[in-house]
């Protein structure tokens, strides 16, 4: 028996039956994200833990023995931050799946593997609404939201996740457990560790537990739909209602985005033309007028049509449209997706450079965006069968990271450094905030073993 | 010449002049904030900052040195923040006022000496709003805002000071200035560095410059005032209407504080009662039904009177009676000022509990609240030439502090811990979570210069 079997065998047998799976078919399926992140290893185990003492376990376990742990959620991540590290443990979260409502704090109690889908609807039948949604929302956790700082479509009036965390419980890197704010809402006592912990891709402790704000019910919102020649205009009517409006969701997919969805899921939109999709949720009385500034911010951008509904279900297939942009990517073929943002009044530049890159590379690139907060995805296509388009891709993929830093901009705006855009992060950041996220690494993490290669070098 | 004096020589001879004030004469008024913190000592120069390079070269020559370095903005800190260290050099950034806003990208780029007041008026005639109110609003810096992450009474639907901090350039322990975030709305490259500096109280860097989110103008409110029985009846009401509305303030005073602002200010409020005032900026439309549920759990709380008014004026009226009833217990005499928070549900224990320490005490204690957050300011009033009046007053805020830990509650809301509630940090944060907070610290400022004594123990 090696070493590493020997060790193994002690984290099967600290654990309970069916806890710990080792068998190379059963580790698959733990190995990597929707990244699909070539450089994923193979695990030595994944541990699905069914409560927080299981993750103290493992991760008390591969502390002593110097052993890498990646944290897992459902493994919706879309930059590698869950890739296996080849030999060291997996830590899934998924059989951690409760979730409490208490609508007198208007909070939710959740474990990190209940899926953000689960936690809107467990908070529905208390008239109560858990804002953030990532487009994965059906199919992604609370934890990884949480790792990942995750955005969405209504972020632009709601805010990210880390506007709703009130409180954690972390496993840290030395297998003890700290539980951060609680179902207070105002709290100043020490360092913001929680928002330290908010966004930090498994690299600092992993989350068991995390106390969620609530708020009232969204009222149901009306929807414009706009069309644009092109998808600079599309953008400078995102720039000037931003201005004078808090809209509720401010989509943005252009022209070829609008025809692979059509292709996916034909609902007779205008294959010829830029597409917005805009809601207000403002309540009656308010509503007709943020309509009206909605409007007239793309008729001044020179919108070629504009239609308003206030029927949710109409609304509704729009944003289903929306919501279909990476599927529809993902059903045509090999892709490279960005997540690149920019400040607002930067946006048609930031799309308009988008749109040139794909056009000297000498590839398609589609780009829907979450407009109103400047956050944009561009997604690159190849043909993975030829090595040229591979490698244009690739070129196409860096120069638009370099873009988005040149308009002083971020390389992900919700998705997360993880492995794939870790390289990019010191042009981004500099050399001093690059060696303060370093600082702060080690010292909450002296050995190096969470998720060792996701935002920052893994020690060699 | 002493070496500190040769050392101070060098610091003036560094810096422009005018820019370091070393004669005791000057100094004084650099030695404490509010708090009035008498352990607080005379530092050996102020450098009255008028750009992020005199912050820079003073915090180089502290490090040269090993001086200690108290930052400090308007000095309205309630909790010791800002007192000076005995032969230290204080940085003051009362110089740097400058604001610009930016109406397209909806933010604000502000200097850490600027008022909250004269950022909210700046923000106005551009039609937009910062939120966060502390009641000092019209007297406290924005980089002391940062440095506490300062809540206020718009808080419980607007949401506190990090919530609309976009972007920080900060002065690092070594003099290094970094710039964290920027114009971006969503941005999650890297550990949150941005949001951990907010409320670090200037023991992880120096704020310079600040980019603050803005919003559309506020609606004019409603307003609600309703008399209870009892603070605890009054605290039933706002658990009622935390449930099911979104009120934009949801202030508590009890009976002794009404008592103590009429005393200062006469208007003829209820003497024999504890007051709540509420207002609702809802939209028209929903405003009426926001007022009607609001009324609602007054009266199903057992209220006495309630009263609406839709006129600014008058309910503005209302919100300064609140907002003097800090100036009206000190106008009293001595006090000792809490800023003490539970979840909401727990607050009419908390209210009730304070209630008790002081007949337990025999002291004084009034009671304000930001209470839609279960954030409350009990005040501890004392005769400071009465030794047993003082003893008793300690032990009082001592009891309050004990009190909101037993509730799960926190020590402080929105004033921070400085160094007048260092000592019961531990107490409510646990060996563990102190253990995280002294790494973070160790890791950012290695030689412990930066406003050592505030919210941990200074190295010894």
């Amino acid at each position: 028996m090696t070493d590493r079997s020997a060790a193994v065998a002690e984290l099967v047998a600290a654990l309970p039956e069916g806890v710990v799976a080792t068998a190379p078919a059963q580790l698959e399926k733990y190995r990597m994200d929707w990244a699909k992140d070539t450089s994923a290893g193979m695990p030595c185990a994944a541990v699905r833990a069914e409560r927080a003492e299981h993750v103290q376990e493992a991760v008390r376990w591969a502390a002593r023995h110097g052993m890498p742990v990646v944290p897992r959620g459902a493994g919706s991540g879309l930059s590698g931050g869950a890739s296996a590290v080849e030999g060291g443990v997996v830590v899934s979260l998924e059989r951690m799946t409760a979730i409490e409502i208490d609508p007198a704090a208007r909070c939710a109690v959740v474990e990190p593997g209940a899926f953000n889908a689960t936690v809107k609807k467990t908070a529905a039948e208390h008239g109560l609404w858990y804002p953030p949604d990532p487009s994965s929302f059906e199919i992604c956790s609370i934890g990884g939201n949480v790792a990942t700082n995750a955005g969405g479509l209504c972020c632009v009036k709601y805010g990210v996740t880390t506007d709703y965390v009130l409180g954690l419980d972390v496993v840290l890197a030395d297998g003890r457990l700290v539980t951060l704010g609680g179902k207070r809402i105002k709290d100043v006592a020490g360092l913001s560790l929680l928002k330290l912990f908010v966004g930090s891709e498994g690299t600092l402790g992993i989350v068991t537990r995390v106390i969620l704000r609530l708020v009232p019910a969204q009222l149901t919102p009306s929807t414009l739909v706009a069309t644009f020649d092109s998808v600079r205009a599309a953008a400078d009517a995102v720039v000037g209602m931003c201005r004078v409006t808090r809209a509720s969701m401010i989509e943005l997919m252009d022209k070829p985005t609008v025809n692979q969805v059509e292709d996916f899921a034909p609902m007779g939109l205008d294959r010829d033309r830029a597409l917005l999709i805009v809601q207000s949720d403002a309540p009656e009385g308010a509503r007709a007028g943020e309509m009206e500034l909605i409007e007239a911010a793309c008729e001044q951008a020179g919108a070629a049509e504009v239609f308003v509904t206030h029927e949710a279900d109409e609304g509704a297939a729009f944003v289903r449209a929306r919501r279909l942009a990476f599927p529809a990517a993902e059903a045509k073929g090999a892709l490279l997706l960005e997540d690149v943002g920019v400040e607002v009044p930067l946006l048609p530049d930031l799309v308009a450079r988008v749109e040139e890159i794909g056009v000297e590379r000498g590839v398609e690139v589609v780009c829907v965006a979450h407009a109103g907060d400047g956050n944009t995805h561009p997604i690159v296509m190849y043909d993975a069968a030829d090595p040229d388009s591979v490698i244009r891709a690739e070129a196409a993929f860096q120069n638009i990271l370099t873009a988005a830093i040149e308009l002083g901009g971020t390389i992900t705006g919700e998705h997360g450094v993880g492995r794939l855009k870790r390289d990019a992060l010191p042009a981004m950041l500099g050399p001093d905030v690059m060696e303060l996220n370093q600082r702060v690494k080690d010292a909450l993490d002296p050995q190096g073993i969470l998720n060792p290669g996701a935002v920052l070098d893994a020690r060699s």
